[in-house]
């Protein structure tokens, strides 16, 4: 994100870690001064952004609070009260994307879920990330929090599962390449049809021989198993909207 | 997969369905005939390819035995056992995707999996793979069940958790649109590393506080906390095999 605001035309003033090294890694890409203590931090800057661990949130707030300036976060679970109590302004700055050490992203299509403590931060926040992004939402804290658990079905999940039939072929001996095509289709699938118009697969036509015999393939996993039976009854039960293929 | 083999400089002799407007509106794609009657298959044509439901799959083998031509089947889950009894040659040709009639494919990208019953015919079926996809495999009966597995994991699984998500989404009044980057980009991640990499959210962090907020919001649908839980204690256990980011 910081990369983001770069390219933007904004300055990034400082970048703060407890680990001078992790601050000097991010510092250095986008040519902002490194440093690890908060009493370090200059006031001569817009707004600070918080993106810690949840937890943290409110004792790295606290110490920021001295320099009256407009704080954010950029967490899916944490409230704005985490803030509140200790900024002059504050708000919420939360990209919903997966981020990894090992990949870029492109920011400008990531969306970004705004709250600002007031309608005039809400607006500042607004415009701010639509200098980084196309895509930006004002969300409300219940609506954040239901949002960043359908992000856990959304990605986190399908990721693990992923990782199943990884293990399923590893035991084969076939490479998980030959999945990859099917991974990349159902997910493009989806960003132009609703998930139960696209539904395909033994449950959604209860085909029970089928799903019969994979329970056999899993008799060994018993987790697996009930993970298999789960998502199939709840994919039997699936409010189908269309005439999608089976 | 006929439209394919038609661009490729094939020719589909015939299509048949027991519904005769089914077989036509694919025959009139590819410029074939409709039949409705297995009787009036024509009997100059090197390869039947049969794409019925498992069930059907002997009992149009066996009506069109009497030909005496190369059939195939392009089944996931059955074994080449189910032609074999009746045809003179047969094969396996299945193509490891996700078909909806609401979108067309790039069949060039889609695995094809491969089985003969004799070294020529899977030699045969290889090179005709060859002439539609770029992906094409030699796999065996115990492999293909496996890899069928691994596609409801892979595939139809994970598409059912992103309509968990879209559940949730459209109780807080929130579009679709807002996770389709999100779900974009998970399938992407796994085209270049393996799932463990790149697995992100609480369960890999263990962040127990957040794992307990989300069972909260789920406590009146108590299949989904079940599915929330049991894929969380799975990610949990998981297999880290590199230091990707959380």
């Amino acid at each position: 994100m910081s990369a983001a605001f770069k390219n933007a035309g904004h300055q990034i003033v400082q970048v703060y870690s407890r680990d001078i090294q992790h601050a000097q890694l991010l510092a250095y890409h986008v040519k902002a001064e490194a440093v690890d203590k908060l009493s370090r931090v200059n006031a001569e800057t817009d707004i600070f952004i918080i993106a810690v661990k949840d937890d943290a949130i409110p004792v790295v707030a606290q110490q920021l609070a001295v320099y009256n300036k407009l704080i954010v976060h950029t967490a899916g679970n944490t409230s704005l009260a985490a803030l509140k109590q200790y900024a002059a302004a504050s708000g919420v700055f939360y990209p919903l994307q997966t981020f990894s050490k090992v990949k870029e992203i492109d920011f400008s299509t990531v969306p970004l879920c705004i709250e600002g403590a007031s309608p005039e931060i809400e607006l500042t926040l607004t415009e701010l990330a639509g200098t980084i992004s196309n895509r930006v939402y004002k969300i409300n804290a219940e609506q954040r929090r239901q949002l960043h658990l359908a992000a856990v079905f959304a990605c986190n999940f399908p990721n693990y599962l992923y990782y199943i039939a990884q293990q399923i072929l590893d035991k084969q001996k076939i490479g998980f390449d030959i999945l990859k095509p099917l991974i990349k289709e159902t997910a493009d699938k989806v960003q132009n049809y609703l998930p139960a118009q696209v539904q395909t697969g033994p449950a959604i036509r209860n085909d029970e021989n089928t799903m019969e015999e994979h329970l056999d393939l899993l008799s060994n996993e018993p987790a697996l198993m009930q993970i298999y039976t789960l998502l199939s009854q709840g994919i039997i039960k699936m409010d189908k909207r269309s005439n999608g293929a089976r």
